[in-house]
């Protein structure tokens, strides 16, 4: 680690890491990784890097020819694609048809895996809002929310609901969900979430001022707890109706505080 | 500009600047930038990239979809190849085959320039050395160097007498600055460097350590100024040769010193 006026600076020693998205401008990644290097003393940094969907491919074949490129997180809109775009994926990401990580190997070879569902029900179980034996409702069925739904059939939910407004995107995860764990009930919802102990917004709505709601949270009683995957604005739309309501409510930036070391693991190893 | 601990912070917002280069360990630009930026309160960072030759137009293809890249500065030994790969160069540098300063379009168009001579230049009249009517010798025939010759042909020395390794070089580089300057006396040259008042090495020896000396230094008297174009190590071995026998040093850093301005409007005009 070099020395600075600042106690922390770049230099050409400095591994890089990113994140992939599009747009870019509201991603907290580099705040919490950046903060985490520099209190381990680790000389690297994560910046934002906006890539739209049809200049992926081009990007990634970039990013395998930068030598000092450690790897990087994605997020929306990339998951998906770039799992299909990664030389190597993790058994979870081929599962979930996502990627959230990618470590770039010594010969420029891209290896994803996904840890978004891992941290979010982590984050569930820190909060004390532990899934197993419950009904759970999600909204959604795109990366975050395939990957929320594997990780929770994962910790044994009572019951998964799913709602997403293409149904048979829904019906396709409820299919793969229920080869994956046949001992966990999965069913298809409407965005009514009322009978559930925990809604969940595995989509991207909220992220955009103006968004509609993901589910109907008027049809939810004060002891749900509604959860978010959206992680900026802190307090979106949905929580803000969920907390004026009652509900406890989990916020979508504690998927990523549990997932930094899972990812630094992973890029590490 | 956001708000730190560190009073500076990489967000979501911040615009990404690239050093290209290989190796890139030993560049010193991610550090003269990012205390540029802070100074000026400029959201932006910039960070070592690190392309073996053969990744190069792979690498330019990734950075042409990166939309929040601003643009990058090029090192060696990628000056000449990446003025081949941009989809636009400035007539300086087509006169001299090289580009050491790319702006990235809003459109992902690669539109590159060339700073190293002027800013060259810039930093020996600022340090007392004016070439101006003054007897150059400068070693070397690649990027840097050509950018340097061209640059002191235009600040009007009296005589510049060029050698390179490979003779080929340094006479074709004479045949173009003869073309561009034809009132300048342009002479090709040998390992010794007598005779003239101000001697350069434009060549990368001295970079890495045991690197043969560019010139013999031994035969400048000591009013001959000594000047560099390697940064790092701040004092290579020819600086040192030349101090010890009582000549003037130039420090490479100076060069990139007087460039952060040009650099910097060029890519935010």
């Amino acid at each position: 680690m070099s020395a600075a006026v600042s106690g922390w600076q770049i230099t050409g020693h400095t591994r890089l890491f990113g994140i992939l998205a599009d747009p870019v401008t509201h991603v907290r990644t580099p705040m919490v990784f950046n903060a985490f290097f520099r209190e381990h003393g680790i000389d690297a940094v994560l910046v934002p890097i906006e890539v739209p969907p049809d200049r992926l491919a081009a990007l990634l074949d970039g990013l395998r020819a930068m030598t000092n490129l450690a790897g990087f997180v994605v997020t929306i809109p990339h998951k998906t694609a770039v799992a299909g775009l990664c030389d190597e994926i993790s058994r979870e990401g081929r599962l979930i048809g996502a990627v959230n990580t990618v470590r770039r190997e010594h010969d420029g070879r891209l290896v994803g895996t996904m840890f978004d569902g891992v941290g979010f029900v982590a984050g569930l179980r820190r909060k004390g809002h532990d899934p197993r034996g419950r009904r759970v409702y999600l909204a959604g069925a795109g990366g975050a929310a395939s990957a929320v739904a594997f990780a929770l059939a994962d910790a044994g939910v009572a019951r998964l609901t799913l709602f997403n407004r293409t149904a048979a995107k829904a019906a396709d995860l409820a299919a793969r969900l229920r080869a994956a764990h046949p001992g966990v009930e999965v069913a298809l919802g409407s965005a009514d979430p009322s009978g559930h102990a925990i809604a969940i917004n595995g989509t991207s709505l909220g992220l955009k001022p103006g968004d509609a709601l993901p589910f109907d949270v008027a049809r939810l009683g004060p002891d749900s707890v509604v959860a978010e995957v959206v992680m900026n604005p802190e307090t979106t739309a949905l929580l803000a109706a969920a907390a004026a309501r009652g509900c406890p409510v989990h916020l979508g930036r504690h998927m990523i505080e549990e997932q930094i070391r899972l990812m630094a693991d992973f890029i590490w190893a």
